[in-house]
């Protein structure tokens, strides 16, 4: 595959004549010309192999029965895909952990007064689709690791349920104490939901699907159109994985038979409150008979009832119990051992478990890890060696708190901090354009990979697709057209890469196509073959184009002779991300002070209407100015020596990479891959010690959402002004740290340049 | 009354001892110290007058039976409020015009495919509600001055049908031409819905009320609360206002008995295409019947359904005949000639016919302006004598196109041009906020006014609640805490100040209070007496505070030494309008040269979703830099003429005013009233000669929404570049020729302080 690169028009005007010139590829980061060209051939020979028919048939096998952690069929996958990898001769075994996982046993939700309804909690069989009617086998709808609970209440519908939506209420004058709240999926992930609902006294919390975010208001539904029918619901877990995933009794260890358990009642993870999740069938009713405040415009949604607040008239009675049994997952690992530096791994994960049949989460993305693997074994068998280890994972057990890979990690962790280079995640896969998110020590290397695969719809790179997506996106676009590398998001959780970057401090990449297809059947039973082969990546060929750029960082990774990290675009962004928080501190400040003005000028009183409760808001502490030098001062070491490292390995590149042969790689990539370890503390962030990365962590209170710097953004954004002036310390040392072992690896670099 | 004002608790700190300190009220704008203090007294027992009890009887009375424009109980009504001025002492008349107006002979709306639906275009009596039975006198569910029609065609939903949604539509690659469009009322006046689908080709539209903006999303329906319910429809006056309002037969001139009229097929104001108003009840199995593309996110409405845009399958039918009679209008005019300047004249105007009954729209206006006429007679009698003549209009015929109003002025033309000081208008009232909008030059004196009103619900002035109200919403509060005014909104069109402002040039207000009561009844059968008292300002006190408002301007225009005006929030004002407008054009620019280089990309086509229709947008020509001199220019010299005038008032008021005794009033305020005259130019606003004023004007392709400085904004929004910098040179000259103009009365008041 030839890419269209402006730079290689330019070189062939003038240079056409030489064959050379015309034929060598461009180069490839950490390696030395010869190396490049052979890792060229290698890559192209690998995305010929996957095939769409093989990702269509493995996603029928995988998702002809539901296959949560626990299930018969959930083991029987798994031990099929050990068959796989081992008839393709690949070194593969099962690991298994023992971990809680609940299942219900008793659920009702029943609207009491004004009028009776019971609640269906049950999504119906689908002519149509032919697994949508195995009951036997599908887990109920419900939310895992909702403590048990009877309870009685009026119901106050509180919007996401995320705690700007507490404060509006508090202006209303409405309190949720004593009260069981219904909020609607959306703007937080769901576990913080019933944790900030408990946080103001809440007794129970409901979550519902609103047709506005997830149904008939984005487009057709199920089985007419791909989008969420009146009784879908939205299964998952609510463990508060923000504090950790993994099995809720064994935090930071894995989850052995003969591991140290805590007491269901000691495990932090449980909800404070039960929790149920409802369609939006068995919402209208409960809904339709609050009175109160009418909602505020941005809370309501697409039933066709007017919006209120409550609380009450409606009294509603929940409850939950469930069966706390300790379940066996089953994960698959394969591994290749590395030929010149096994002691450095390239591990690639997907999860194959699923809350029902799961063809698109997790099938869309198992499968594709599944086609890469039998591509590795085929290059393996046509002489290829992989400078690295790899290890590839099929994870079980990721739906209900990232179990499998959790527990993985965390009995490997002595293991993993010493051996591992990158992690690679996928799951669910679409159709469109390219999704990256990761460590940003990684983001040129991944653009590089991105600009060698071609998008299956159009005749151009996949990275070239993506950018002119960006550009027809941005407010700024002159900032994406000029910048060299599309930027990476950065990672929060909500899938298998967690334990990896935020625990152990591995650089990590979780990629997926999407884009262009919509759907509402995430969590439910219609999340199956026959929706995915109606509705999504119909023909595969974005499972293939998927398996092609994974493939392909995953062999480039392996092969190089100095692992690819770069640290320039890592400085630019954590320099965004101070300024990002500098801003939030300024705003926050003078937000206060403005609203302070606004009380003593008695500007809410005047303008509250005198027939409508409202509670004008208290007056607050102004934050004061904050000492953000040490974390300018991290940043600035940091900054200068990504640029010595580039400029290093720059000169070692030079003249087809000669340096490279005499530099001592083990200990310049050994320096390398403790890079994103620097960036870890030991004690973790503050009252969650098992997030140990000092720059990505999800949200304390958006669940899944990304929270940059998170030690110091938190305690911002909580008004812990001392906190954060300390974390400021904290995290520019971090900084510092990292910089000193870049600049160790510059040196080894530099001293093979400077050696004969 | 006492208001709070920061400035005169200071005075008082200081001087509590001078009886006089204290007693003295604060300085009005054109009065002696000893004139002002003769206002003031008058102002206080004015304002004592205006009763809640009357305004509800009157309201009773005007809306107990429906009273469009030719019905029986509509001249009963004029007829009534003649007698009522009569008895008061008024010398009161009624004058009448005749006009063309259409009442609806046949309506259908029919499905005809993919199923068959007959839309009911009735709304049903309530049980609770008295005078929604009354349907042998009710209107039909139309739009006034749609043409006849009866065509079939594929329906479109074209979202609001504004001239955007047609270039979303391109992008789709969908045409209306020969199919009926669906638009949603919202967004636009709804004359501009069939004019743009007129423009694309279609050949029928229908406008119904969506229950997002306009139904149960914003609250409960009538009659459990004040919104549109499912059968409710908006009806409305579809007529090219922004061509010419007023009788379509009779443009520029009073449709009186004798007058010159147009053939039916002559006037320009008809729509090219039969319209329909239908309810979300009619409108909901049209819309369901659409297929094609989802309709993008922000084209949603709330009614459960999947939003599709068409074209088809749905096939609907579409017949409007109508019965195109003149029929006579009843104008009730009174007058109280003014003792010194009887040839300046103070205005004041609210319409009394409705749609229907018509409570809120517009007798909860009508009886303000009967409360407050009530109010003038009894001043009368305790011997107050206004200075200026002051005229009280109650309007016929406006909700159909301004029918009254415009005929009126039109017919009085020359008078007006020589006389009218000032025109004050109000329509439909409600409880909260007041709401000031108008000439600038009437800035200053209304921010005075509304400093002496006391807000009925809150023990602060109306000016301090709105400034708070202000405050809350600003993104720039210091802006409008440090402005010593707060703005005026400019007015475009909709009710009866549009001949006034827009075709005279008579500086104008349109007042009214709002804000804390929302509903959907209007122009519906359940915009009545039963509505108002339960959801509305039930006790009537913003009513009276209306009147206390109106009438005191009304007092102060009336009663002043020198007219009111101030000339430098005007110049700041337009200087804001000017900077707008070079944005605008900068913006465009930017726009199309990014838009370009994105096609130029290949940007568009590289993001386009293969499985879905996509047309790319075309190049475009890129606008050029215009010269904007002439308009800063003119705009510099009105701003220095501004601050000449207003240092020139300052002396001839200093000493308590001893100079204006001097001064040769009649000449400077016959300069004064010539100002906003010379705003307007005789050839008008190009492509429509009536709309002469060249600040303001509603935009022509927005209906009542204003566009400032309109010639010039028009033309660089619809590209014409050639004819933007035509404009700018007009414009540029008429701001300079009221610079003169002010100029001169400047020098009125010079001479007068300068003379011993």
């Amino acid at each position: 595959m030839r890419i269209f690169r402006p730079g290689l028009v330019l070189a062939l005007t003038f240079f056409a004549f030489t064959a050379a010139a015309v034929d060598e590829p461009a180069p490839l980061r950490g390696y030395s010309a010869a190396a490049a060209r052979a890792e060229r051939d290698w890559e192209t020979r690998f995305r010929a192999i996957p095939d769409t028919r093989n990702l269509h048939d493995y996603m029928q096998r995988l998702s002809a029965r539901p296959h949560h952690v626990g299930s018969a069929y959930d083991k029987d996958n798994a031990e099929w895909i050990l068959a796989r990898f081992r008839s393709w001769g690949l070194d593969a075994k099962i690991e298994s952990f023992d971990v809680l996982f609940p299942t219900p046993r008793e659920r009702a939700v029943e609207l009491l007064r004004p009028a009776r309804f019971v609640a269906r909690l049950q999504e119906p069989a689908v002519a149509v689709d032919p697994t949508s009617s195995q009951q036997t086998e599908q887990l109920p709808t419900y939310n895992a690791y909702s403590r048990d609970g009877d309870v009685t209440g009026r119901l106050v519908y509180v919007n996401y349920g995320v705690p700007e939506d507490y404060e509006q209420l508090d202006r209303l004058g409405i309190s949720v104490k004593g009260a069981i709240v219904i909020a609607r999926y959306g703007a937080s992930w769901r576990g913080i939901k019933p944790k900030v609902a408990a946080e103001h006294g809440a007794i129970g919390c409901l979550i519902y699907s609103d047709p506005k975010e997830d149904g008939y208001s984005q487009g057709e539904v199920f089985p007419k159109g791909p989008y969420r029918p009146p009784d879908g619901v939205q299964r998952g877990s609510v463990m508060d994985m923000p504090v950790y995933p993994g099995d809720p009794l064994t935090p930071g260890v894995g989850a052995t038979p003969g591991a140290t358990r805590l007491k269901l009642e000691e495990a932090k993870t449980i909800t404070r409150i039960p929790v149920l999740p409802i369609s939006y069938a068995d919402a209208q009713p409960l809904l339709a008979a609050l009175s109160g405040p009418v909602a505020p415009a941005p809370w309501r949604g697409a039933l066709p009832i007017t919006y209120h607040v409550g609380p009450g008239p409606a009294e509603v009675h929940l409850k939950v119990k469930s069966n706390w049994d300790i379940r066996r997952l089953y994960n698959v690992i394969f591994t290749i051992p590395g030929s010149t530096y096994p002691d450095e791994w390239i591990i690639r994960g997907n999860h194959h478990d699923a809350w029902v049949n799961g063809a698109d989460d997790p099938v869309s993305g198992a499968n594709v890890l599944m086609e890469e693997a039998r591509g590795l074994a085929e290059l393996l068998k046509q002489g290829w060696k992989p400078k690295r280890t790899i290890v590839y994972c099929v994870w079980d057990g990721e739906e209900e708190g990232l179990l499998g890979s959790t527990e993985w990690a965390e009995e490997h962790a002595e293991d993993l901090r010493r051996h591992a280079a990158v992690y690679i995640n996928s799951d669910a896969n679409s159709r469109g354009f390219l999704s990256m998110s990761g460590s940003h020590t990684l983001e040129k290397f991944m653009n590089g990979v991105a600009r060698d695969i071609t998008d299956p719809e159009k005749n151009i790179s996949v990275w070239k697709r993506l950018q002119a997506h960006e550009i027809a996106e941005a407010s700024n676009k002159q900032e994406v057209r000029n910048r060299s590398d599309l930027r990476l998001g950065a990672l929060g959780s909500g899938s298998d890469y967690t334990a990896f970057l935020d625990h152990l401090g591995v650089a990590s990449l979780n990629l997926s196509y999407g884009g262009e297809d919509g759907g509402g059947i995430y969590h439910s039973i219609y999340d199956d073959f026959y929706w995915y082969t109606h509705f999504d990546d119909t023909t595969f060929v974005y499972g293939r184009a998927l398996a092609q750029t994974i493939g392909t960082a995953v062999l480039r990774l392996s092969d190089a002779e100095v692992l690819p990290y770069e640290f320039n675009d890592f400085s630019e962004t954590v320099g965004r991300y101070v300024q990002e928080i500098e801003k939030l501190a300024r705003d926050r400040r003078q937000q206060a002070l403005d609203r302070n003005r606004q009380i003593d000028d008695g500007v809410f009183t005047a303008i509250a209407d005198p027939q409508r409760t409202y509670v004008p808001p208290q007056r607050q502490p102004v934050p004061p100015f904050l000492n953000f030098a040490p974390l300018e001062n991290g940043l600035a070491a940091l900054t200068r020596t990504a640029e010595r490292y580039e400029k290093a390995l720059s000169r070692a590149a030079a003249d087809g990479g000669s340096a490279l042969a005499r530099a001592s790689l083990r200990e310049i990539n050994a320096k390398l891959v403790e890079t994103e370890r620097m960036l870890t503390l030991p004690d973790g962030l503050p009252g969650r010690p098992w997030f140990k990365h000092q720059i990505y962590a999800p949200g304390f209170y958006t669940g899944y959402g990304v929270k940059t710097i998170p030690a110091v953004r938190e305690a911002i954004e909580q008004n812990q002004w001392k906190e954060a002036e300390e974390q400021i310390v904290r995290v520019g040392k971090v900084l510092e740290n990292i910089g000193e072992t870049i600049d160790a690896a510059a040196g080894g670099l530099e001293n093979a340049a400077n050696r004969p």
